[in-house]
């Protein structure tokens, strides 16, 4: 267990350009303030983030008879990251500044041919020439964070398994490194997720927070202490298998009764097929469509969905109140496309069970809330990772 | 989100003491080495804790021709700490020196009666000060942590929380602190046992860790880059309330399927019960017996018996594998008097069980093993409470 004073000089420039981010302009004894860091060191990192060219002086504000005090404000043409969101089913890349203004995007479908590795990295580079061309980005490019389905090795650039393609221990970053320029950061998507909370979204500002992803697959983010909790393997956060009914609906992982079978979409279809065999809400096998009908039929008043929110809610309920007791955290953030969909109708049912199933303490302090962040947070977690390697790998020792 | 240079100093106090203890006498070159801590933060580290009295000096080691470089030990005689574990039915008191030597010793009965507050105040007064008399600690004491059952405001000092004595929300310090001259600690039972892993026992080195405690009740304590999490609320690790059957079980907290209701003593009284009404095993209503009675006939290869360790290892490492798989700790360290009592044969089983229910990357990441900690973990981790109170509130500024 080694926590270096490297370490901690990272966490400290996360720590207060995240703060600086969130009030641009601010002046140093507001940032002082907000982060609980001493002036001196407020004055050390904020001399390193302008040398870094990731803020700059911003005029001065009037301090009531006192001198007036610098401000600070993010140097948006300090850098762009590049985030890329790879599912099964596309790539999805996002061009931002550090103002997160969205400079250039390429959205592209993936056949199921381009699951080959060699045939998926042509294709994701492909998009990021694209989005970055789009962009024309004038300064540099601080780095591409890139976000793969299914667990990865972090340190080795190596996606170790990713269930739909089948594949296992690819070098993902050595072979997109024969194609790109830019320094590549890979994680997965509930991580991608956590990290754009804590930056930009939900848990900015929270020491202890989890993002619940609702989707084809379930799963969540972690934040302890106002970082991304990673685990021993970086692979924390894997709560879709968790065992909601021992012995209850058989899952692709080859247990039964996990979690994601109840409550990702899938398993909303199952409910639903289970309560009405021959509802007109099934569209066919379609998933997307399932979920858009349900949420159409919700806002009509439609018994049999409400049905079908009532135990998705009760199973979700469950699941996330035993992530509340466990881990009492500040706040629950709900994301994902079934969330996104589902919105505000969800969110209450929720935030009733949950209330419902978790213990009075844990359940007071957890706020429950529906990601504040855009369409897609993960290629914009992607790029933050860019950011944080980024502000992790430079500094005034050059390292 | 404030995390202050305090903070940060008392961190390295902990990590830099944490380690010296495992080591003594150890050179300052290898606490720098073991803590990744640079060798000028370990000097002034050192230096605050030989003011402290914590360390001293030791004599020289022979570097290999070089300078003979000094060595530092634990300070034994440098302070006394207090630890209580306060159950439902007994307040075990122990004093130990830095070296973790035991000073002595109180161990009382409770009756029922000694439940309400203001005479439990005065039972455990009077056990710390019989402990105190016997262990004739020259030195001073450098405080006392209770661990009481249920929920507690650490900083308030409030017991918020204890089901059987249907307390809520009783001062307990402020009422202690009318009988004792000591500064208190207050905390709960799975939290001392997860400082008393980190500080002394199986978690000592490690980032992330679990401690799983199967008694009557099971719950969990568990620590995150090294220090234990408290949550917002300072209730993180309520698990015995998770859910493992949706609509399972019935529980006293007045829903059902609790992993509690499968893996605590009476859950397994149950299983036994429900394998064979009869049982001989059923040592009345007896849950330590019936636990006992258990033990033994494991170890003559009573079918029943073998039957119930199954179902309970099953039970347990779908719980405990959904744990690995949220967290992804380095280790999980089963205590608690049900897995003192079955020993081997529980930890095999569940590691059993966990390599089955957990996905392959988070489990080959985990150890499990039975705690190292002795017979009472609960009052060595609430002493512990009192050493961290006192590296945290003494300093240099005198704060």
């Amino acid at each position: 267990m080694k926590r270096t004073s490297r370490d901690i000089r990272t966490a400290n420039r996360y720590h207060l350009l995240r703060q600086a981010i969130a009030d641009s302009p601010v002046s140093r004894a507001a940032l002082a303030e907000a982060t609980g860091l001493s002036p001196a060191t407020v004055a050390t990192l904020v001399g390193e983030l302008i040398e870094l060219g990731m803020l700059v002086e911003a005029g001065f504000e009037d301090s009531g008879g006192g001198r007036p005090r610098g401000l600070l404000a993010v140097n948006a043409g300090g850098g762009a990251l590049i985030g890329v969101d790879v599912a099964e089913t596309y790539v999805h890349v996002e061009v931002v500044d550090l103002a997160l203004r969205v400079l250039g995007r390429a959205h592209e479908e993936l056949a199921p041919e381009d699951g080959a590795p060699a045939r998926l990295v042509r294709r994701i580079a492909g998009a990021v020439r694209v989005a970055t061309g789009r962009a024309a980005a004038e300064g540099r490019v601080l780095g591409a964070g890139i976000s793969m389905p299914g667990m990865v090795d972090r340190e080795g650039g190596v996606s170790v398994f990713a269930a739909n393609w089948d594949w296992r221990e690819v070098p993902l970053l050595a072979l997109l490194a024969e194609h790109l320029p830019h320094r590549l950061y890979l994680d997965n998507p509930m991580r991608a997720c956590m990290v754009a909370e804590l930056w930009f979204g939900a848990a900015r500002g929270r020491e202890d927070a989890v993002v619940v992803n609702l989707g084809t697959g379930v799963g969540t983010g972690l934040a302890i202490g106002g970082a991304l909790h990673r685990g021993v393997s970086n692979s924390a956060g894997e709560w879709g298998h968790t065992t909601l009914v021992l012995d209850g609906r058989p899952c692709h992982c080859g247990r039964r009764g996990c979690v994601e079978t109840y409550v990702g979409a899938p398993g909303i279809m199952r409910t639903l097929r289970e309560l009405d065999p021959r509802s007109p809400l099934l569209v066919g096998g379609d998933q997307t469509a399932t979920v858009a009908a349900l949420a159409d039929a919700l806002d009509r008043g439609d018994p049999t969905a409400t049905a079908v929110l009532r135990r998705t809610a009760d199973c979700l309920g469950a699941a996330v109140g035993d992530l509340v007791n466990l881990l009492d955290p500040e706040v629950i953030v709900l994301t994902g496309w079934v969330t996104r969909r589902l919105g505000d109708r969800l969110l209450d049912a929720v935030r009733g069970a949950v209330a419902w199933h978790a213990l009075p303490r844990p359940s007071a302090g957890a706020e429950i809330v529906l990601s504040p962040i855009g369409a897609n947070p993960v290629s914009l977690g992607a790029a933050t990772f860019a950011l944080e390697g980024a502000l992790a790998s430079n500094g005034r020792a050059g390292g």
